[in-house]
């Protein structure tokens, strides 16, 4: 589908500069609205998340690319988080005249991000400002949606990936320092599980939640919704060299998945599909909506959840 | 639909307060993304449209409860833009700590805006930040829309409403004055025009834009897009008390619809409907693709539009 043709005038050029990024990932720009496509049956889901210099992200830490990436890839995660494959990104771009030499870059990293989860970049908005700052809105599609309400008494609870990297490399920065290698990564490049959780949306998962808040926190979430109380055992969490179960399970902005499902999950076979690691971390039980935590056998103190307003 | 209930922290609680005021107009609140409701056989529309604190407007200028009404009556306008019924509403709220006791009354006045287009709101995101920013996404749907590129030649063009309010207010309040009446209204109080732009489709419309550059400025997107040539008369545009028609074409935010069509279309029936005037003040010509302007029989320079990053 082709663009709308653009007026004239420099907001028009760089919404040009923009979209000449996006390449092929840009579809149907121009019109006031933009069209989204969902196929027959699909049950259609939308998501906001905004990105803010300076609360979300520091200037010092991430390349304009990386800004544009991480940025896009955690509106995505919601739709991870729900199972639902992606139709479309809307993304309005707060950019600063102190920015605007670097729109390209960023530019850059979302369509990145996009082409990383085959979602069209359909529309935007821009706007001066104060401050960088990226509102990115995804619609999905799907037959089957994960909901957070869906965990079940007898569910076993299980976590992609090796979790930590994001809290590590956020006290180094602050620090600071700079986060090398692994734990830079998964602060820098999260990858949204949305292949992944449609996959175990397919094979027995009840309920499903990214672990945005961290992983104590977000399981906190899905207790609530789904009226259960969730025993979370901090051992058995898949840790990154260095960080501790506790310090793992209170690790925001993981963009992995945790979600609810069957003890006999075929845990080889998600592994050899995704070459990610999936783990049973805790069980679904009867008792007071929410979560418990234990670490050598006995309760301990749920790690909190990450909070910008709390800072 | 019931929400999906939300997890403790202080962040929650202050969702829970907005959602609280959006009262029946939210719906479906809390899951990782929300659900859309679509008519079978209708295409999905989407707009993102942001407003920043001192960008597209001051704090002095407008009560917190106007703030929340503006920003999403512009969101929704770009629905009006496209002859859509809005189907969902969902806002990514950046709110700085100094405006943390204003935040109901934002949300009542995102909510009086919602009821007004009978809209849903059904999710948003919350933030902290350096300045209050509202990123608005809207989703509509139709089975005939209008788009920028339909306008042909022949068509006659017509426009909603008295313009030269916005402009005029914005130069009161630039001016350190406060506009009154009419003036003020028709800043503080938009109204999308998506009944308007639907009654049109269904009667010989064949585009429409917005006016949110400006008269002439939308107009040239139209041009444009259409690949025609546009005649506009300053002369006939209905303007407010003191505006000339040149100040009125060049005035932005105005959110009146202009479209194209039939000649013939019966203005009368469209005035009773919906008690506002429908004036024609051009026409589409064959010529280059481009905005010529009239005045007294002469042509005279095509007055500018408005653009946030050329001030």
């Amino acid at each position: 589908m082709t663009h709308t043709p653009l007026g004239p005038g420099p907001e028009f050029d760089l919404v040009r500069e923009l979209v000449a990024r996006y390449g092929a990932s840009a579809i149907g720009i121009g019109d006031d609205a933009s069209p989204v496509q969902v196929p027959a049956g699909e049950q259609l889901f939308v998501s906001t998340d905004v990105a803010v210099e300076d609360v979300h992200f520091r200037a010092s830490w991430l390349t304009a690319d990386e800004i544009g990436y991480r940025s896009t890839m955690a509106a995505l995660s919601d739709l991870a988080a729900m199972a639902v494959m992606p139709r479309g990104i809307v993304i309005a771009l707060t950019l600063p005249s102190s920015w605007r030499a670097k729109a390209t870059a960023i530019a850059d990293g979302i369509a990145r991000a996009a082409r990383a989860c085959n979602a069209p970049i359909i529309g935007g908005d821009l706007s001066d400002g104060p401050a960088l700052s990226l509102a990115i809105t995804v619609l999905g599609s799907s037959r089957t949606p994960l909901r957070r309400s869906g965990a079940r008494v007898g569910d076993a609870v299980w976590v992609t990936g090796r979790l930590g990297g994001p809290a590590t490399a956020l006290a180094s920065f602050l620090a600071g320092g700079q986060p090398l290698g692994e734990t830079r990564a998964r602060f820098a490049a999260p990858q949204a599980r949305i292949r992944e959780s449609v996959w175990l949306a397919a094979h027995s998962a009840t309920a499903c939640i990214d672990i945005s808040d961290g992983l104590a926190a977000d399981l906190g979430h899905v207790a609530v919704a789904s009226g259960v109380r969730i025993a979370l055992d901090l051992d058995r969490i898949l840790c990154l060299p260095g960080v501790s179960g506790a310090d793992a399970a209170g690790s925001a902005e993981e963009y992995e998945i945790v979600v609810t499902g069957a003890a006999a999950l075929d845990v080889a076979a998600f592994e050899a599909e995704f070459n990610i690691p999936l783990t049973q971390v805790g069980s679904v039980i009867a008792g007071a909506a929410g979560v418990e935590a234990h670490s050598a056998g006995a309760a301990v103190a749920v790690p909190p959840g990450f909070n910008h307003f709390a800072r």
